[in-house]
């Protein structure tokens, strides 16, 4: 079983799959008579033919090590993770090498951070390390198959790096 | 000088502005072998001739009594609030009366609620309780003046209900 460790969630790092989307560096603007900093438009969104939605998920919580089975991909939409709760969690995303999930990669958010990965990333189901494990998510509603999942022939296990 | 009463943040009473974002009721649908609960499209989006973006505002806190001396609108989109961490958030929101704002409301959201304003509702800005004050917003990204401020010639007290 081949072990993968966690690195820290970067917007370097991260780029090739998605955006951290996080209040970082400087803002875009002051907004509110300067009571408030804006960090604008941070997400690369793509619905395809369909819209966006705000959704809800409330996730039971995983632990490390953790073993990787599966990855999935939304080919019709970008998906926007958002943490609604100031604790990090496990992001998992892997390259595609002709419609095959390869060399994944794991990522533990720092709190404050929410992700957006851009359509038709290969990645872990929603992994929270800590309760409420609630999030919003922003992606694609529209009719269509969305999803593909792909199964591991040999799990991956995944560790604290 | 008039004052206002907060009061809790639920669905029924904020119908007429916006929705309450949260994981409450009955989820949609199980998703991720039954690991996950998926609130499903629980926001009426509406970006006109412009498209969804993901911004992150950082606010400075406010606190009871606050004094209401405006509130904004934004005539051509929807607006949503989504706290990154789990602290109650101060909501003002306001009827039009022919364009102009009348009878504030004011609500204390619980928790792990967001909110998305409907397309060109009257609202104060925002108003965390509690830092970070930091909050992921989903609006609309686009040409044209999307921001109506109005004064109040005598402001509001808002205090807690």
């Amino acid at each position: 079983m081949t072990v993968v460790l966690t690195q820290p969630l970067t917007a370097g790092a991260f780029a090739p799959f998605g955006d951290v989307l996080e209040a970082a560096g400087d803002p875009t603007m002051q907004i509110n008579q300067d009571m408030c900093e804006r960090f604008h438009d941070r997400a690369k969104l793509d619905f395809g033919n369909g819209r966006a939605g705000i959704s809800i998920f409330r996730s039971k919580t995983r632990s490390l090590p953790y073993q990787l089975d599966m990855v999935e991909r939304h080919p019709m939409g970008s998906q926007a993770f958002i943490p609604m709760s100031q604790h990090p969690f496990l992001i998992i995303v892997a390259s595609d090498k002709a419609g095959v999930p390869t060399n994944p990669l794991a990522f533990i958010s720092d709190k404050g951070q929410a992700i957006n990965l851009h359509k038709g990333t290969w990645h872990g189901v929603l992994t929270p390390l800590n309760k409420p494990g609630v999030f919003a998510v922003i992606d694609r509603i529209g009719e269509g198959n969305n999803l593909e999942e792909y199964y591991f022939d040999t799990p991956y296990q995944i560790e604290i790096g």
